[in-house]
């Protein structure tokens, strides 16, 4: 298979990451979305919404969407619970990462990033809802160590790609030491990866 | 089990539409969001998100995320390929929907709707942002009848709950004859409701 990505971005991360855990192989098909290469005929031909991570299998099927695609590769493994009630919360926090924290961490992120001064004054209520974000999690961590149910998911899985990297935001972590354990503990895998990783091709 | 709503949100309405078609019974709770009842102590105690819809089991157990709440509930239903392709692009269009969509066409209907006149300066990009996503589901249907394999799933129920009322928001649908046969496909369903339907409590 094949994953078409790019590597700052948090959202490809999570395959990426979540391939090192299966031990996957795959073959990685860097693009540049500064250069427009999710936009060209070819591309948006198999993705119309021309977004990066997108998964193409061996038959030529493509799959898009993050959380969708670590989903579908984490089939069977123990990232996704056997208990319904915790793949029901696994869920829920991989709706809540993709509806309010990846639309406020991740772009605020990427505006400091690349110094768009031209976006700069979205930052100020990118960096409210941020916040209020990460006192959520702050909040739900003081009594779990994981997201969903009593060990690692795919929700722990699509909440660290862009939480890791919140201070890259302008996001002051202090006040998160919850949050902060948990990166911690997240880390601590003997398949880690880091998100600045060139990944091997095949 | 019962269901904290607000009748117009279509996040709501994604939850009560797949309940009668599962034909389960429920206590249905009304919630006010513009009296932040959403933002009681009480409340915020059992979803720090502050968000409707919210399940709360018989166990007292709470979910919350419209889409983690649908997936929760149509386990086990044929709303739910037993394809793990097809289950993959289920999801992927409910993040799509959670992503793309809600955020521009809800939202757009959220303004007009109640005439937010201090709102009013988003409603151009919503536009442009909404009509990009219909785009991309006229799209994808000219060539299926639905979102995620070959029958109806829990896709078309989150895709629906919006899109139906996508005029509300002030889009003209004349452009999208794919989407409008679509959105009759779906209606036409012994246990359909709308989205006005006062649910009966228990």
């Amino acid at each position: 298979m094949k994953l078409y990505d790019y590597l700052p971005s948090g959202n490809s991360y999570k395959v990426r990451l979540l391939l090192s855990y299966l031990g996957r192989a795959y073959i990685h098909v860097p693009i540049d979305i500064h250069k427009a290469e999710t936009h060209t005929s070819e591309f948006l031909a198999k993705n119309p919404a021309g977004q990066i991570p997108m998964l193409e299998l061996d038959d030529g099927r493509i799959l898009a969407e993050s959380n969708a695609i670590i989903l579908y590769l984490g089939e069977g493994s123990p990232l996704i619970s056997a208990d319904k009630f915790d793949r029901a919360k696994m869920y829920q926090w991989m709706f809540f990462e993709q509806y309010k924290h990846e639309p406020a961490i991740a772009v605020a992120r990427y505006i400091r990033h690349y110094a768009m001064d031209n976006r700069a004054d979205e930052l100020p209520k990118l960096m409210e809802r941020g916040k209020a974000v990460l006192a959520i999690m702050e909040r739900y961590l003081s009594e779990r160590d994981w997201f969903a149910g009593d060990a690692r998911s795919l929700a722990d899985v699509a909440l660290y790609a862009y939480t890791h990297v919140a201070h890259e935001g302008g996001f002051d972590m202090a006040p998160y030491p919850n949050i902060q354990t948990w990166l911690e503990r997240f880390s601590d895998h003997p398949n880690h990866i880091l998100i600045t990783d060139q990944p091997s091709s095949g």
